[in-house]
């Protein structure tokens, strides 16, 4: 088998799964020390090209963390994985949850953002020990309700 | 906040969650021009951190993909994650499932061979529709049912 | 056994089953270059065949795919499919799923037409990874719930 | 868009939906003009078909009828359906059920053969409301549960 | 034992199981040629003996077929069974359903008539493959389900 | 329409249905003044009505009762009800329970014969207030009960 | 063991299980010719007493019959039953369920008069097979149907 | 009415309920100071008393309580709970449960004897909280459980 | 290891499962001689002391008795415990129920208190043997559902 | 009322709820400093204690822990809480569960040991992130998993 025909067939493995819809679930670090700035930057690339790839989903965050469930084909999902493994403008990454779906929780937005409040900050004692959010300390299960009280609001 | 501090606060961050048992499954593909020699070495390589970070689960490989679940903290696991991604010597790696558990399916194997015979290859068509076995094309379900069979063959 | 007689007996045995209701789903592709005049009589032909012939049902279409799902007597949906079969004026035709049911979901339309709007495309999206409506690549459930979804807005 | 493409584009159509796994279970009768020798031609050839197109499944008849449970990737259970529709070797052809299915029933078996034996036609009654062996007359349920019933013995 | 005694005996084992309330549905036909008058005069009569009897129920009927289910004590229902069989003013009599209950359906009527309006009658094709209303063909679930949503109307 | 016509016409409906199975269970009283022989010749001719018209069933007996579940197609059994009713060989019938199944319970036998030999008549107690077994006082479900645990023991 | 010592004993033996809340329902008849008076004597003197002890309940009564469900402590219900049962101002008593149970349904009442009035008459007919409420023919889940559906009216 | 009348009618009413089985369960308590002897002819009678009258069940005994679970006729078991209430030979009757069954959990004995051994009697700690068996202080489940644990050891 | 090592080696290990959410409900008594300004301030002390430590909950009290439910991170409400054995301004301590949950019931109260008014004090009866209200007599599953009913009132 | 009145008013209040069954579960760290000899002086203390007060359980310990299940009256448990609370011969006591049971797990047992063999000792890595055994920081659901499987060993 020759170089050109093993990359086109890996580049059709990869493709492989892409009728799979999958939900990831992560959360991450960013320092206080980026300026709000960066991290809008950050977000609308995000958006656009959650658009092109046909990915959906939801975002948290506060001045610390991000939490993030975002739904896509198999495929498209693992790509976007690589890429949050490489990026340097947050840290901490912790994959949550990963599974398989058969229809989307966010289909209407390609990213929705959920940014508590004041008075929503009530929410974090909600479904976990500490009255400040910390969701490395949390489980699937009460990252998961969070998300979707957050988003109920 | 010093430098140092926030090094070692990160440090802690990471640390937390290590009380929750993440299973993850994922399919990869290495190529056959590999010696098996140094799949070999991979495993023995694999097999000696898994035992030192607590790491349990099972492999499943034929001559062209590998089909992994493991067991661990989640922060281990998500550690893991990070080198699966960057390691060259195989490619195509796609996360499958991701989720928590109460309790290990693998306690008892730092990792289990599961290598199929000729005879348990037939088990490829039970749960996909083609004689190869190709588990890009495989559902979660599919890929799971597939390793458990396989175990208690 | 006269030939009389089998040919009779045939058409006896062939209406049997009549007391079953079956519920055929199926999808189908049409050439754009087919002038719009043409579906539409396509259409008129069908529905007026589905009156006499207890058919009811329901069809989705855009500007690429027919998705149906029909009722009737067991042997009337046979008899349906084997045309479906031969008509030249669509192809790729894949039948999804064929049940026995005890009522009918669609008893009120001998044919239901659901046209996605602009607006309602975006439901394409929930039920799929790809944003572009393609039914070859959605499993049984996302297509069922997807109907199910137009038919109620 | 040129013709090439079109039959390319509509190839590549008809192989999405390849990673679903279909069961299809259909009744079908044939004259007993028919010689044995015939009969024995039409399931080898099917059987050889069978195997190089991922097909398993098992088949009941007797000296009148034909019960067939198919299994396989959804655009191949497809064209399965278009030849049998087109074969003129058997007619009054009813498919029965058509389901998506996670496993294979049958894939041991590119083709199981379950023909009653005088003592086992005694289950025609079981699932049906006459002693002779009637499929047309039966319910979906009842054909699959004599099915089993029959893989069982 | 004298033959006074084995009569009074009997009507006493007929009285048995007066504590049980059973439902029993039935389909039967009877002639066009009756005089409309003639019906009425059964409904009537029907109506006076159910009231002295503690019989309930709800009868459907076009100017073809009666449907109904009627409600009692066992031993009462039994002998309406009898008379039923026997009164050549209706034929092909076939019992539906015959069941034990812990409560009526039909508790506030001695007859509830469901006359199927002209509109009412696209029920029959909601459960069952004809669009002219048959019982004959129809399953017991069919038929209930019918008479349920009748009622509710 | 002609009389020859409406008495086919009847005779077709009186068929409509038979691909439905029904489960009567009923209960009847014979005097002991009848000869056993009598009774032996009953159900002899029973047994042979049965086995041509695909009835089959079990029946309990003591010295006083008639306790019978038969199973066979819709029409079939209606016609055995009403032959029942006539029949001034036993007295006192009281249908007990008739209803649509899937499968038959007593496929294997025209006709099980459950006769009571003394050990066996402690089940009476077992599903009834009285130690003299009396079906007549027994609801449904002890009826089906007692029939099931004498054909199994 | 000194007397005193086992009456006091005893005494405590008695009070023991006070923690457990049991319910009792029970039916008795009176004779008509009681005059009224008598009946609201007896009544009033019960809710007095009730009040003493912690007692609840519904009590339905029409000219004939008293159906009562009765709430409290285990022995405090148990020293009722024992007054019941020499009570000769009515007679016939039938315990129908005593049970045990986590919380109160007639909290709220020391007694709930439920006297059915003439168009609540009819309720007899829904649970019984005679439209005189005769409530000795009943089983305890019509019994308790009834009471409830009273006491919702 | 004449007063014979009402007394027959009575006794008749009383017999009403005679075909519901019913289950009571009770304690008691007796003084040592009865001769061992006394206890045998107690439950002599009982027994005699038993098979004449249908009653089925278990007795429990130590040196302190009966334990007694009987099933019977409606009727019939209130009669006996009315001997129970007056017979001076034990005291602190308490009714724990009674309620309808369909089918008795002893029909095989007119009364089992399950007298604890030494070794048994770690029974009573496994439902209790007391190492001395004292059922006046246990649930309805916990006693329930015991004769059953009892009865299959 | 030295002491200080053994020291901070505890603090870590007591600080383990501060993931883990746990709720306490337990019941106490203070004596009537208590002046009420005692019992404020009591109450005051903790409420701040809830706040700092992320524990929540609601207390409900009457003249006699404190019945207390408390969530909060595993090793604080521990720490409460030991507290709470050791205050003398109470006594009869007993804990009900502690167990771990997965989302906090009174996230949004500190301490929520819920003092039963006079109507309020029926619910003592519900849910136990005595109008007199006795948490000490009371099950889990009743002093449960008697908070949730004041919570809701 | 007089002190001593109040003082017996107290121990009755204590003894109230000594019907229920309360079962804790607790976790202790022990200094290895501590001789053997004075865990195994604990420990004969502990039965024979337990034996006195109807207290049953299991007991799992290694050189570094404890981890027991007890099982008693509620008010006896709790008084074992307070002691436990404040002895000093082991410390960082977490109580894990309490929870009330209808029949105990351990009535075999005044104390069962559960002491991992080396061998054993593979089963803290099957519920928990850590190979070394560390209770502190397993759920509730993983505590209980591993005593009950070291128990069925």
């Amino acid at each position: 088998m020759k170089t050109v025909d093993i990359v086109e067939s890996n580049r059709l493995k990869m493709r492989h799964g892409e009728h799979i819809i999958l939900r990831l679930t992560y959360i991450s670090r960013y320092n206080n020390d980026n300026l709000n700035g960066e991290v809008t930057r950050i977000l609308e690339q995000a958006q656009q090209n959650n658009e092109r790839n046909g990915i959906t989903g939801a975002l948290v965050f506060n001045h610390n963390y991000f939490l993030q469930s975002i739904e896509g084909a198999r495929p498209v999902i693992n790509g976007l994985v690589r890429k949050l493994v490489k990026d340097e403008r947050h840290h901490s990454l912790q994959v949550i949850e990963c599974r398989e779906v058969e229809q989307r929780h966010w289909s209407k937005w390609s990213m929705k953002y959920l940014i508590p409040s004041e008075e929503k900050k009530g929410l974090a004692l909600k479904f976990s020990t500490g009255s400040e959010f910390n969701p490395y300390l949390m489980s699937t299960n009460q990252i998961t309700m969070l998300i979707d009280t957050l988003s109920e609001l």
